[in-house]
């Protein structure tokens, strides 16, 4: 039905869309496991690297947002097609932030590298690791329009919190044992909050896509939304 | 020529949501003063308070979300009422995500009053003052279409990261001074992060008011942005 009214030329822009936006997915995440690694590995050239990683997410950011104008412009979509390129701008938004994060985890690398290791790091990459594999699934769920799949990055969020409050509560042991810690050990507890702001955006989008399939609003507990049309 | 194309209709649905948008932003500032006095003071009522302050912004972004595909769906705008109106979702959301921050802020807080104040507050009251000044001037140059207005806004950025630099070193020396003041410490660091992300906030809504009335793309310094319509 929504193939009738567009016309196979908008659904053809609808799947580019989505393909930029995978392929900014793909890069954002990439930057996150590029920050995390130059953190375990100590590594000036992988911090440098990730630094300057930002631009081309930062190009399809711009260019992610004019194809969803010109698609709102020419075409008017209803309904879930509408709700769709809505969601591409918020997922656009959150990709970007992801970007910014990854910069800063790595900015923190680079500081945590000028200082003796704290402590093995486990907790983590873990943390990463999870976040990656959300963003990823939020992204998928997106592009499968797949709300079970949106559902299960939802679940995923709490495991991110509690790896952050186990970092934080260790690394308060060691500063409070040796304030010679304290500098580094600071630069490890920002970098699991940026990792679980990582999630954070990853949850958005997975609630945008429960919204866009089902018109149905997860955000604040809303129960059942109004659905847009 | 807008007002003739989508009729007397139209632009008051889009006053209702601009009228919206403020009022929200105006709760959204109010806990966010709310949670800093409540740190201030130290007072148990008014964190309470400020933790159960969001629910009238949580209503008020999903009423903003469904008024925005309202006006997509049915009217079909074009060039800066389409511009104006995908703002209205990214600022809604940039809102949603003060209030959260609003709620960060009294947690720590609370926790911050359990231990005997680290120091005097001085810079935190400040970077609060500078952040809240900077979400009510973009919401103003959203609604007046005030292009210097957004860009003093993005002026304003660099203050707000100076004083988290500041704080950030002077709390340290206090935490390698005495480790005994290390819990306290990283509460109001942590704090001024999120008053700082406030700042970020407000900064994306000037930015989408510069792309919004100019079509010119300001972010990640993209030049010349091409005009969506």
């Amino acid at each position: 039905m929504e193939l009738e009214r567009h016309g196979r030329h908008f659904q053809e822009e609808l799947e580019q869309l989505k393909t930029r936006l995978l392929e900014m997915g793909g890069l954002a995440e990439e930057q996150v496991r590029l920050a995390v690694k130059a953190l375990m590995e100590r590594d000036r050239e992988l911090v440098a690297l990730a630094l300057n990683g930002d631009e081309p997410i930062n190009r399809l950011h711009i260019e992610i947002d004019g194809r969803c104008f010109t698609l709102l412009a020419l075409h008017q979509p209803m309904a879930v097609d509408l709700r769709a390129i809505v969601a591409a701008v918020k997922i656009n938004t959150d990709l970007e932030r992801v970007g910014d994060l990854a910069i800063n985890i790595a900015e923190a690398a680079r500081r945590y590298a000028q200082h003796a290791p704290v402590k093995k790091l486990i907790d983590i990459p873990r943390m990463a690791m999870i976040a990656q594999t959300m963003l990823r699934d939020s992204l998928d769920s997106f592009v499968r329009r797949d709300t079970d799949l949106a559902q299960r990055v939802l679940n995923e969020d709490d495991k991110l919190d509690a790896l952050k409050t186990q970092i934080f509560r260790e690394l308060l042991t060691y500063m409070l044992q040796d304030p010679g810690t304290i500098e580094a050990a600071l630069d490890l507890i920002l970098i699991s909050r940026h990792l679980e702001r990582i999630g954070d955006h990853a949850t958005n989008i997975a609630e945008d896509v429960i919204f866009m399939v089902s018109a149905r609003d997860v955000r604040h507990h809303a129960g059942e939304g109004q659905p847009s049309h």
